[in-house]
């Protein structure tokens, strides 16, 4: 598992560093501007930062699903699927109002500390430089030399990708809206804001690449990639709140402070008694709130036994996940799909 | 010309009309959300909210230069150009944070007027508001019925003008960080930021739909749509200045406020004494300046002839744009290719 991850970093690595090179040439902008190459510049440093690159591993075991011979197409898309997560960072960065990522500045910040004095400057770079990576992740579809139709259905996958992605964001900022989110609609974010673009996208994208039909397989990819997807979530949540700060790279609690309702504290409220609720609601959305009043909450939840409750459930939907891809093997290449069946828990392992 | 102008706003009007209402039962989202809906309901609003609808034009006519009879994947074009150009705005207004576009209030501070006690909610609400119309301008040439040469070719040119835009606009940004920009300068920046997707993408689409190559007349369209785009955007900063506030809908001044380093800016500074430029250099970029402080300025200019000057020089673009299109007769039709002649002129006259 490790291993076939590994070559695949290693592949994509070099693939990206290439693609990036190649577009200080063939970026077509205003000739005099050094603010574009500089743009160009934080989207590749951003892109090449660290982040797992579990995406492109998606995208290229869907396609052994099909065959283990070479397939045309599966580059571009490696490459799209990385420039539309790197978009997916920067606007969300601008939306979070995030200084740090993956262990650097945000590109937000970035630009706020070129241009100290200028804030708002600073914003519409970033918020370009996020234009810039979601244009140039279709163009690469574009680019492309195979043939017409899997280009076409290649931008296709990725349009309908960030599509839901967006729609996924502006509900998961409603959900902080809602007292007590129910469950279903924490899933159904889960499944627009990040498993559909992260996950679903890069499996239909290798399967169509090696010349199978997605669409047949709506309902099975559906099922496991959502699954995975809500399993990751609460991964993120639970780790926000009860993960281990220098092992992730990021400080816990920033989603108390930003007061998100995510699986974590939805956990909690549900748990608590009035008073500890009523703690925890005066803890919430406060940007400033101390290191101690983030542990009072994880305690609230500790009482009530919400770690393992979380692990439970996010351990349910990888199993379930899992159980579907088990489920591949009549129609499918064993090895594939074993690494389809694996992928779930060895993805929350990782980290928890 | 308003005759046919009027006309194909008539028509666009009830398409654009029909497609919202598709919208709302097409677009794929999470159940629960209201927000969703609510970005369909602004996207509209802005698109629908007056505005000159001259790009749907161009694309019409540049189509009629091969045929007058009916050409599939119009429709759509007309569509995409319109999203993308809603998409523009509402970035550009968080961009310039501004509060007002076309006599209503912009995407943004619409989201600040609901949600007033969240400003960072509306800006990521606005922020992806825009991010949706940049897709959905991408999806409608998809779900064209036109054959799929011609839709690939579509989503390419819009993928192409969108992209000049970006990079237009990050350098107008740098534009505004040089203190006495030179004319390439300002022209490079009219060129990528507005000509670029405004007139050149509307009429390559055109062409495109009624079967030309526009590739073989490249510099052609360059050269009309450059110059056209420079006199446009002359006039716009001469009007931010030297216009009459009540007719436009929009206060005078806002770039002097803003600090943008624009074409009559610019003229102001190269005219100006030391003294002059003194004064107009301390006022310029002060968002709280007096109109007395932005009539100082528009005198400074006057003191140099600046408004006729300005005038002349648009007017020469205008003439330019003319002297190309009349250059079209030997291989397209006459009637379209007058179309064209007249616009420059007639364009400028509108408003000046």
């Amino acid at each position: 598992m490790k291993l076939r991850l590994a070559m695949y970093d290693r592949k994509f690595s070099v693939l990206f560093e290439r693609y990036f090179q190649a577009l200080t040439r063939t970026l077509e902008a205003p000739a005099f501007s050094r603010f574009v190459l500089e743009a160009r510049d934080l989207l590749q440093d951003l892109s090449l930062r660290g982040g797992k690159r579990m995406r492109v591993a998606l995208l290229h075991e869907a396609a052994r699903l099909v065959t283990d011979e070479p397939v045309a197409g599966l580059d571009e898309a490696a490459l799209s699927i990385k420039l539309l997560q790197t978009h997916a960072l920067i606007h969300d960065d601008i939306i979070d109002n995030s200084p740090t990522r993956r262990g650097g500045p945000s590109t937000y910040y970035a630009y706020r500390a070129r241009l100290p004095h200028h804030p708002q400057a600073a914003l519409g770079l970033a918020l370009l430089a996020g234009d810039l990576a979601l244009n140039l992740s279709q163009q690469v579809l574009m680019d492309s030399a195979a043939t017409l139709a899997l280009r076409h259905g290649m931008v296709g996958i990725q349009l309908h990708a960030a599509r839901a992605m967006f729609t996924g964001q502006i509900a998961d900022m409603e959900r902080d809206f809602t007292s007590l989110p129910d469950e279903d609609m924490l899933h159904s974010v889960a499944e627009y804001k990040s498993a559909r673009y992260s996950a679903l996208a890069p499996m239909q994208l290798g399967l169509l690449a090696a010349g199978e039909r997605p669409t047949r397989f709506h309902t099975a990819l559906h099922r496991y990639t959502r699954s995975i997807g809500i399993s990751e979530q609460m991964r993120d949540d639970y780790q926000d709140l009860y993960g281990d700060a220098a092992a992730m790279g990021k400080p816990t609690g920033t989603d108390i402070r930003d007061g998100r309702r995510n699986y974590a504290v939805r956990a909690i409220l549900t748990a608590a008694t009035d008073e500890e609720r009523a703690l925890v609601e005066s803890i919430l959305g406060s940007p400033d709130c101390t290191d101690a009043e983030i542990s009072a909450v994880a305690d609230v939840g500790r009482r009530h036994d919400v770690p393992r409750e979380l692990r439970e459930q996010m351990r349910h939907f990888a199993q379930q996940a899992a159980a579907e891809a088990a489920s591949w093997r009549h129609h499918w290449r064993e090895d594939a799909v074993a690494f389809f069946e694996r992928l779930p828990a060895w993805s929350l392992e990782r980290t928890s």
